[in-house]
């Protein structure tokens, strides 16, 4: 058996996200198992290391399979993009040792927000950001960063919080660069919990718009109410960009 | 009556083009001049600076109207974003002196061309570059400019020459820039003929590749017969980016 680790940039525009409960769902993770399987004919399973959801991209997700036999790594990422949709791309597939697990050995993901400023708009790139209809103070946003970085607990920015697992993260960096008539939230850290990034986007969001304090990040990490935090960001402004391992 | 100019960008994906001669066809400027005739009550014909065809973009297609009494040019961009499609953006909305003409006084025009390298994907770029499939070498293409510039008959660069019109042109400058997995070629002339910038990549593609030689564009110059040029690259993979005045 070998294990082949793949990156993945994908438009997740169409699908139901990468992964999901149902079997008949149409999932990124679907469509490169069914190519794998229609070429190598086994019943293989690909592990994704970030679980994005319906309508997020990624440029760098990171997958993993093991399979019977040496493929040289090239005709393996050539067959997929031949019969993978396009958009869905396979960047690169690599030997990984045995005991390699994309999700389970990431030691960090980096996922980036892309804003429209208001009054500006690139029609080429509008399935990939949130148009705004408001300006936004930059700076008034890049004050709440440093309430948000580091260990803490984040059940208050979290779509429907587990009551038995942990919802502490390290949030390990927060840039925020404009570019043009965009501005782009990056966020940094060793994991992410469901929904979290779009909901503290929305909430960084607010605060642009001078409807929130910066310090009101205070009171959502200390109750843990999900209610005291922003809306949740629009899928298609999100994209995961790297996943990171030792 | 007052004359506005207008700057637009637009996804040509799902259009007939700009303009076309059957009046029934989805084309550009019949989505705005719909939506203008809605909102200001009147039979109003906009005028655009280049004819870009079906399936081409825009980032700063420039056109014109005239449009009895004087509406804040704000409110008409507004409105017009209000009601467009989300793959059309009037940029900008300025008024004009009244004999401004978008098309017959544009002194210059510069298109972008955009083929993505072989290797290489960008799933948020597929729909606006061409994927090669093989590998180019950009130095040879240069190569072949210097026997493009200047005031040339295109002839053999034009798809349906017309007998009776002028196939001659002021080609100014071609520069080929490399960006990351992108090949970008920028021509801009003081026009440019059916299908021509087109027809141009497609050659000069084919001496990317080494099918051809750089000096193989004297004789297509010469003779002037289309057949001895390169296939015509695909529409998705151009751009009008700029419209030039005095």
């Amino acid at each position: 058996m070998s294990n082949y680790r793949l990156v993945i940039q994908y438009d997740g525009g169409r699908y139901r996200g990468w992964q999901r409960q149902e079997e008949e769902q149409d999932t990124i993770q679907r469509r490169i198992e069914k190519v794998i399987r229609r070429q190598y004919g086994m019943d293989i399973r690909i592990q994704g290391a970030g679980r994005t959801d319906a309508g997020v991209h990624a440029r760098g997700q990171v997958a993993n399979f093991h399979m019977a036999g040496e493929v040289p790594v090239e005709e393996i990422r050539d067959k997929l993009n031949e019969y993978l949709p396009e958009d869905i791309r396979i960047m690169a597939v690599e030997r990984a040792g045995d005991r390699f697990h994309s999700r389970l050995n990431a030691t960090g993901k980096i996922y980036e927000y892309s804003l429209q400023k208001a009054g500006t708009w690139d029609v080429f790139g509008r399935r990939y950001s949130w148009q705004m209809n408001r300006e936004l103070d930059v700076d008034r946003m890049r004050e709440a960063i440093p309430f948000l970085l580091g260990k803490r607990d984040f059940r208050g920015f979290c779509a429907r919080a587990s009551k038995k697992k942990s919802t502490v993260r390290d949030l390990r960096r927060i840039d925020i660069r404009e570019d043009e008539g965009k501005i782009v939230i990056c966020f940094e850290g060793n994991g992410f919990l469901y929904h979290m990034v779009r909901i503290l986007t929305g909430t960084l969001v607010e605060i642009g718009t001078g409807e929130r304090a910066p310090e009101s990040i205070q009171e959502i990490l200390m109750t843990g109410e999900r209610r005291l935090a922003g809306v949740t960001a629009p899928a298609a402004g999100l994209c995961l960009v790297e996943v990171q391992y030792d």
